[in-house]
């Protein structure tokens, strides 16, 4: 008998409590999870055996309020979601070269979400996916492979997108930007490369925007066209970043006078985060229109479910090239029963106004809290997806990271789980569960106050 | 209230039946879901409401033989597997940067069954993904981005697997081989460069590792060394190939003399699939050892989950670029319960014997139909993977592409699906459910005799 017939021992069994003890989990990880693979809190990091609504349980039963799960869209393990994904994974689940209901019904009521050009959906796996699909996309439609993208944007783990994101490709170690990916300034009002208080009263959308148009100019100085511009429409990894007014509308003419198209990357803002819209581009006008748009985390409230929606002329472009697109998961009957009854949460519970008024009293809120503590520099957000800029002071804007690293840690002392980002890692990020409740607003800010106080307090991390 | 404010008003429902005519479900497919994703049968294709272990179900209940479904693995639906992620769906989805014990308790097992040196797991959540990061740790361990893939190959759909994949990149339409690309011949002895009939008694095996080090050598002399050698162990697109012995161990050896590293890619063909062992590198020898192997579709019977296993030394190159490799969906506590519950039922149910006593069955019982049917050029499989290869000649071994054609679509006429793949497209392809019984073997021969006696008697596919 080799070693290969050697039966497992241990069986993962879905325990309702923890199965073997915390050491023995962080020891079996050292050893067969790849160590690139990182986890929060690294030096005691939290083990979570189960979840509901906004809250998050570790081994002992504490509860955390989280405060960064934005795929649990919905709230963790919603019931009419987990009963959705129960039943169809009982019956069915296959691949979608068989014809389905589940499949063409949930891409119609998507379609019904969007700006009626974008119709035609492919269901990928990830997020990751979805923007390689959509680069694809691009190619075959455009000719060109030439992206432009945004600084400090992140779009994926994939090869194709590693290449495209300067969160990574910048990083120590890493690669840098290749040939045919063009960086744009993130156009970020408050420390991008135009700043609100330096341009008052001056059109900082168009000011950014003009900054793709010189990247297009030179571009074609070199004789090459631009494929597309992609974007998050509120950008995470650079900080929770608003776009100003007027920049994609900007933007989009631009590329597209120049051959290209616009990509919208809603794998973390999409599906009523920002409240007032189904879509975070929206909320820079109605006459916005992506050529793709890409969606992802949130969709299938955990489940690996995404998508490429698209308009029927890219889709046709793709199509003309011959080559078939097979997605061994994609859109089987099981992701797109939970799709679906994603959407229909996000209905009943009103979620979205309930996104809009809760992000709105949490902004309010924080502003009120800036009013006591300088160190606030910024308070920016739509819906639930906010972030605080935190200063070492208010006129320079220099970013105090230590008081950002140091309130992450202090608020997981207090069980709520929190994340910063950023350039400079000082931004804190608020992207909850959409069940996230007025009275969970006002825990945060009592213990963010607190916290700021103790920093305040504390000499060393001035 | 604009258009996007609109209430879709049909929703997915995890139906026991259809839930909209099948006429409606196709109109709804070519308006809403991407031209370039094919069904099976496209003229008339075929509507799957549910699944049970080796049977389908069409919207009139009428019952389905599969033999092309390797992803559901161990039967559509089994109850082990479904209560498993119902259970675990109930109680806790979320991602790896917490603590979990199917995580790790998954790892540990999956870990168990390669040899020992094969101890490190990244979760992703489809075999593209699984393969694409396999060439990103290729990179970072070796340098190069050098790859030698073998012709009619298939990796994956995103882009930097498109362009390893001849199987794609040769298709009319498409962008052709790229330069760090190397496509060795496919190890066919039944059709390939070196056949068995022309180089009796000789070392085939060897013959066709001679490609690849001829193929390195040419690289070297351009002053370049490759990164890899990546290879289905046994491939899946060029036509059920059963590379000849010695094979994978003269590859290994010139690949890594020139300071490659070798990726097995078992997203089809793991799992026990073929019966005498978990993975089919092995039946090279119990010596072969890949430096990586991907897994993709049989690991959750349909759920998207898939991975990566590699040793701890490529393991650590990688994590040495210092960039994190976070997958949002990857190893999710639902989708290792699944995975993990996949694996009880291999074990529990005895599946890799019964697929290679079945296997041997089908094999031998097509074999006898060999005799009758001239038309049969090859039988060749291992376990639950099987190719029959249909020729117009014995002797030449000219493929008989309308003859696989016309039998694809009379079985499916008989309840019986079947798939074709190759080159010429003229090979039947088995590759069911683990659950396929002698029974349906016997169920399944018969009715081949009968379609080939009807192709003998039809003129027009002489």
């Amino acid at each position: 008998m080799g070693v290969h017939d050697i039966k497992s021992t241990r069986r993962a069994t879905s325990a309702k409590q923890e199965q073997i003890p915390r050491q023995e989990t962080i020891n079996l990880r050292e050893r067969h999870v790849g160590p690139s693979c990182k986890l929060f809190f690294k030096a005691d990091p939290v083990k979570i055996v189960r979840a509901k609504e906004q809250y998050m349980y570790n081994e002992k039963g504490e509860r955390y309020l989280d405060c960064i799960n934005h795929v649990a869209h919905v709230g963790h393990c919603h019931d009419h979601v987990v009963k959705a994904g129960q039943d169809q994974m009982a019956i069915l689940n296959t691949n979608n070269r068989f014809l389905h209901d589940n499949l063409v019904l949930y891409a119609e009521r998507l379609a019904n979400t969007f700006p009626k050009q974008l119709s035609v959906v492919f269901f990928v796996n990830s997020g990751s996916e979805a923007n390689d699909l959509a680069l694809r996309m691009v190619k075959s439609h455009t000719g060109s492979k030439e992206v432009i993208c945004q600084n400090h944007a992140y779009h994926g783990h994939v090869t194709s997108l590693m290449e495209i994101s300067p969160y990574k490709f910048n990083k120590q170690g890493a690669d840098g930007c290749p040939e045919h990916t063009h960086v744009a300034p993130v156009p970020d009002i408050y420390r991008g490369k135009f700043r609100d208080q330096d341009y008052p009263g001056e059109d900082l959308g168009k000011m950014y925007a003009n900054e793709v148009k010189n990247i297009i100019e030179k571009m074609q100085a070199e004789g090459k066209n631009p494929g597309c511009f992609i974007a998050e429409s509120l950008q995470s990894c650079g900080g929770q970043i608003m776009p100003p007014p007027n920049y994609l509308r900007e933007v989009y003419k631009h590329v597209r006078a120049a051959g290209g198209i616009c990509i919208a990357d809603e794998v973390q803002v999409g599906f009523g985060r920002v409240g007032t819209k189904w879509w975070a581009f929206e909320l820079q006008g109605e006459d916005i229109v992506p050529d793709i748009v890409t969606l992802g985390k949130p969709m299938g409230n955990g489940h690996p479910v995404s998508a490429v929606v698209t308009t029927m002329e890219v889709a046709e472009s793709f199509k003309r090239t011959g080559i078939e697109y097979f997605n061994t998961f994609g859109g089987n009957p099981v992701s797109c029963a939970i799709a679906s009854a994603v959407i229909d949460v996000i209905e009943d519970e009103k979620l979205m106004d309930h996104a809009a008024q809760v992000g709105e009293y949490f902004v309010c809120s924080l502003k009120k809290l800036q009013d006591k503590h300088p160190m606030i520099g910024d308070v920016r957000g739509h819906g639930l997806f906010i972030g605080v800029d935190l200063v070492k002071d208010r006129q320079t804007r220099e970013p105090h990271t230590k008081a950002a690293e140091h309130a992450v840690s202090r608020f997981r002392e207090e069980k709520i789980l929190m994340q910063r980002d950023g350039p400079f890692e000082n931004v804190l990020k608020m992207k909850p569960p959409m069940k996230f409740s007025k009275e969970n607003v006002d825990h945060f800010i009592s213990t963010l106050d607190l916290i700021l106080e103790e920093i305040d307090a504390m000499n060393s991390l001035v």
